[in-house]
C-alpha cells in the first residue's frame, strides 16, 4: 500500500503506507477513493505549512472499507463500507459544551492536523465513521464529505421550498449548494465567471450566468418582484463577492459566508442595517450533515457522478494539483487510494 | 407656535409653526418635548441635504397632547397624551408585503421625508400614534422613541437572561440598549472612549471600559470562560467597532449592527466562518417594540431621567446642536416645543 506525502515546496512524494495497527477506539479503513479539496491544494502550494506536520499524508473527502478494528470497537465490522467525517474536537471547549463541537476551539481536522486519506491504509477514530449504503459506489461515496459541506450550508441558510436562493462561485461546493437547494424546492440562480463550470452547471440545470455580463442585482430584482433573493450563498471568496452579497437579499434575506476570505473585505454593514439582512457564516459539518447527505445521495436525485471530471491513481496525485491550478474543465478530481 | 426651521448651510430659523389642519386619517398634536437624534445632528451638518426639504422641521423623539382630529378619527380625543412612531410606509411594496413595513422599500420617515416635531403643532397620520401612560411624564415620553430602538435591537439580538452581552458605544442608544439588555437579565459590559460617557453609564450601574485602555478580547474570554460574548450590538459606528465586533462573539453567537456605517469598512468574515457567528442589521422598530418601549419605561426600572442632560426651549434649539457636537457632558437633549 502506497501513500501520498506533501513535503514542502509544492512536493508529493509517494511512499510506503506507515501501517498503524488501529488502537482503541480506532479503526483502519482500506481507503477506495479520495477527493481533492480546495485545502489540499492550498496545503499543496505552502499556504499552511505552519500548521501541517511533514511529511503530511492529506485528504479528507475519501470511501472505503474497514480493514481492521482497534480493541474493543463494536458496532462495525471488517469490510463495512464507510465514509468518515473528519473531525476529532477536544470535548472540554466552551464550543463543546455549548454542543458546538464541529467547530470545537481545539478541532482536530483530520487531514490536515493529522494524517489524512490520501493513502492506501488509514487509521481514524470510529467516532468519525458513517456507513455507506449498498447503491452508492465508492467513488459516489467520496463525494459525501463536500455534500455534508453544502448540506450543512443549506440547513444554516435555513432554505425553504419557493425561495429564491443566490449561489455566488460555481465549484464543486457552491454547485453542490446550488443542487441541495433545489433538492428543498428553492429556485436557484448559480453565479460564476468560469466558462466551463458554467456550461457545466447549465448541463445540470441550473440556472447560471456570468456576473461580468450579467447585471445580477437587476436580474435578481426582476426575476423576483422587485424584493431581492432570499438568501444568497458567498461561495466564490472573492473581494467581489463580498460586496454583491450585500446587494442582493430581500429585506431581512439571509446571507451564508462558505467561503474562505484570508484578508478582511470590505463589507457594506449600512446595507444589513438598512434591510435588516442576516448573515452567518458555515463551517464544515455535524453528524445529521453527513447523514442528509447519504440520504440524498443514495435518493439518485442528485447528478453527483457529473461533478466527477477526473479520476486518477494516487501516484498521479501531483498532476491532479496541477490540473486543479490551471481551472480549465475541471471539477472534482477524485484519487484512487489502494488500487494494487 | 413656534417652529423651527433647517434652511441649510448649520442654520436654524425659528418662525411660525404653519398651522395644518388635520385631514382625513390625521391628528394634531401640541408637541410638549422633541428630543434630538443624532440623524438630525447629521441634517444639521448638510449631509442629508438632498434628502430634505427645505426649510425642513426636523424631529421625531417626541411626546405631547392631541389638540385636533380630523375627519373620521376616532378611538382618540383631543388632550390625549400620545408619542408617535415616526413611521409611514407605502403599504404595496415587497417588504411591506412580507410583513416588514417597518422597513418599507419606500418608507417615508416623518421628521426626515416629511414635516418633524421641533415645533408647536405637528400634523401626523393616526397609524403612528401610541398612548403615553399617566404616571409618564411628557419628557420620559420623549425618550419612547431612542427607547424602542433599544428594544427592537436586543429582541433582534434575540437577548436571553443569563446572556453575556458587550455593547460597543455608550451614546444615548448604546446605553439605552445597555439598559434594555439588563432588564432581560443579561450580563453587560459596555465598551466607550468618552469618558463622560463611561462615568454615566458606570453611575447607571452599567459594566463599562474604555476599550483603549482596556484589552476587550481578553476581558470578555476571562469573563466567560474562554466562550465570547454572546450577543455584540456594535452601535459606536466606528471602523474599530467594526474591527472589533467580529473578535468577542462565542462559537454562534450574535452580533447586531445598530450604528449607519456610511462607507463599508473592513469586516473580518473569516472569522464568521470560523466560530459560525451570526449578524444582523436592525433599523428602527415595530409597532410592538413601542408598546414595549412604553411598557418598560412605564414600570419605572430605567433610570430615564439620568439619559437626559439638556432641556432648552425650541429657540436655543441651534446652541442644542452645538453641544452635541462638541461631545462633551452631553447624552440626551430635550427640546422644549410649545413652551408659550
Amino acid at each position: 500500500m502506497k501513500a501520498a506525502y506533501y513535503e514542502g515546496n509544492e512536493t508529493i512524494r509517494i511512499g510506503d503506507c506507515i501501517r498503524a495497527a488501529p488502537s482503541a477506539g480506532q479503526v483502519q479503513i482500506r481507503v477506495s477513493h479520495c477527493g481533492i479539496c480546495g485545502t489540499d491544494l492550498h496545503i499543496f502550494h505552502g499556504k499552511m505549512d505552519r500548521r501541517v506536520h511533514m511529511p503530511q499524508v492529506m485528504g479528507h473527502e475519501m470511501s472505503g472499507a474497514i480493514a481492521a478494528l482497534g480493541p474493543g470497537v463494536d458496532g462495525f465490522a471488517p469490510g463495512d463500507r464507510v465514509t468518515v467525517r473528519p473531525l476529532d474536537p477536544c470535548g472540554r471547549c466552551p464550543a463543546c459544551h455549548a454542543g458546538h463541537s464541529h467547530i470545537c476551539q481545539n478541532l482536530k481536522f483530520i487531514g490536515i492536523d493529522a494524517p489524512g486519506a490520501l493513502q492506501g491504509l488509514w487509521t481514524v477514530p470510529v467516532h468519525t465513521l458513517h456507513r455507506l449504503p449498498e447503491n452508492l459506489s465508492f467513488a459516489q461515496g467520496a463525494l459525501i464529505e463536500p455534500l455534508a459541506v453544502a448540506c450543512h450550508d443549506v440547513r444554516m441558510g435555513e432554505v425553504r421550498e419557493g425561495e429564491y436562493v443566490v449561489v455566488q462561485g460555481g465549484g464543486p461546493i457552491g454547485t453542490l449548494v446550488a443542487l441541495v437547494a433545489r433538492s428543498k424546492g428553492a429556485r436557484v440562480l448559480l453565479s460564476e465567471v468560469n466558462s466551463y463550470r458554467l456550461a457545466l452547471a447549465r448541463d445540470l440545470g441550473i440556472d447560471a450566468v456570468d456576473p461580468r455580463s450579467t447585471d445580477l442585482v437587476q436580474l435578481v430584482t426582476d426575476q423576483t418582484g422587485g424584493a431581492g433573493a432570499d438568501v444568497v450563498f458567498e461561495v466564490s471568496g472573492a473581494t467581489a463577492g463580498a460586496e454583491m452579497m450585500t446587494r442582493l437579499p430581500r429585506t431581512r434575506g439571509r446571507i451564508v459566508v462558505v467561503a474562505l476570505f484570508p484578508d478582511p473585505p470590505a463589507v457594506d454593514l449600512f446595507r444589513f442595517f438598512w434591510r435588516e439582512i442576516k448573515l452567518t457564516g458555515a463551517r464544515v459539518y455535524e453528524a445529521a450533515d453527513f447523514e442528509a447527505a447519504i440520504r440524498l445521495a443514495a435518493s439518485g436525485h442528485l447528478p453527483l457522478d457529473r461533478i466527477v471530471t477526473h479520476v486518477i491513481p494516487l501516484e498521479q496525485l501531483e498532476s491532479g494539483f496541477r490540473e486543479m491550478e490551471r481551472g480549465g474543465k475541471v471539477m472534482k478530481v477524485l484519487v484512487e487510494c489502494s488500487r494494487d
